[in-house]
């Protein structure tokens, strides 16, 4: 059995991440998470492109394990969940202090911003995306 | 059949909540709907007291339905979904020129910070909640 | 003597907003100040057209004077303090129960995307502004 | 003559730190600051200890040089500027493609909680800042 390869993305919890609970906001998780997703928009922009943007984004969840703090670092592990003919699930794990502590499923679409229509994702991009995907 | 009534919160869209693709960033949703739960803290907390504050998130999803830009008013709808014994719904609605452009569903818990457990909903809370509940 | 009428934009704070410490952060101010200044926006693109933006910002300066807190509301009081040729400063008060929080200093610069230069400001938008202006 | 060494913080822009002017916007600079001040609030808490944060934030001022965009990595190079009995200044630079891009000047106060009062710099700490001091 293969064990795909996430993308791994490290940063520090910036102080004006931590809310008034004195932890992590639960609204800078999909801040995060976007940020983690450089990797796999630029299979489709190698040089991350914003005047031809190819992806739109559908739908997110976050759930939340445990809390976060200020004062260590964070990892943010990045898979591919599904595979579909123009989307794709992207999951996503937060890590700090070695606890698994959130996890991010988003569903992207490829897209066409000149026929504003969604669009087949290519064979080449699916062999990249099936390099870190995650079976479930 | 009863109808409902949502709490209603309307805002300007800031400047800073665009981003390169020119609507409102993804990010920026759930900020919004975190503010407008407000007052379903306030069923909690009345005087919204961040010492001693009732709640823990255990998820949340959006999903996007259609773009939102700045220059106009968005209004967001919030209603609960589901009342649980310590835990709950909120389903709310980004409403921007009349159009439904976004939903979301949060999970709350009623948490107990001296005891670090969930706590049942009150009789008193529940049928608070039960004005606002949406029916699926 | 005249006296200049603000413009005035109330908002509540958001729980994501605060930071660790149990108040506002610092970072958000700058976001408040500039959603506040959509009336002066107004003045240059009365639709908020982000395909023909007319200003630039050179240079913003905050001082904090108290702490602000979730749970109330805040307006910020817009002035105008400078009216130069191309350029202008805009004066901006935080204000939360009746205290004077913050004052915010932005220098802002009328800018021609086409030709890529900063441009002169045309009377009519210096006399709208001179309603604004606070004498120092 | 001494060449006083800068901490410098490296890391990507965050799609959702552009906006819809297409780089990024002006509000965030403060944030990736105060991100990059992590070493110097060091000193004063080794720890990062929010329960025990010994500063507070009296003013910051933000010059705009060149325009910031997603795609490539910034720099923040973080000097002392000024040290005084119990504040001191800040001087931070933000770099991109090996331009200097925006200069951010922040005043900082040694402050004790328990007293409510500011609270002298300690040599020790001092003499860390002083190897940090851009001459001007």
């Amino acid at each position: 059995m293969s064990h795909p390869t996430p993308f791994e993305t490290t940063f520090d919890v910036r102080f004006c991440e931590t809310d008034a609970l004195g932890h992590v906001g639960n609204t800078v998780l999909v801040q995060w998470f976007e940020a983690a997703r450089d990797p796999i928009f630029s299979f489709f922009t190698p040089e991350l492109d914003i005047n031809n943007w190819p992806l739109i984004l559908a739908s997110y969840k976050v759930d939340f394990h445990q809390q976060l703090y200020y004062g260590k670092p964070v990892t943010i592990k990045t898979y591919i969940s599904r595979i579909g003919g123009s989307s794709f699930d992207v999951h996503q794990q937060v890590w700090q202090n070695e606890q698994h502590c959130a996890t991010g499923l988003t569903t992207l679409v490829h897209f066409d911003f000149a026929t504003q229509r969604s669009a087949p994702i290519s064979d080449e991009v699916k062999a990249e995306m099936a390099r870190h995907l995650l079976e479930q």
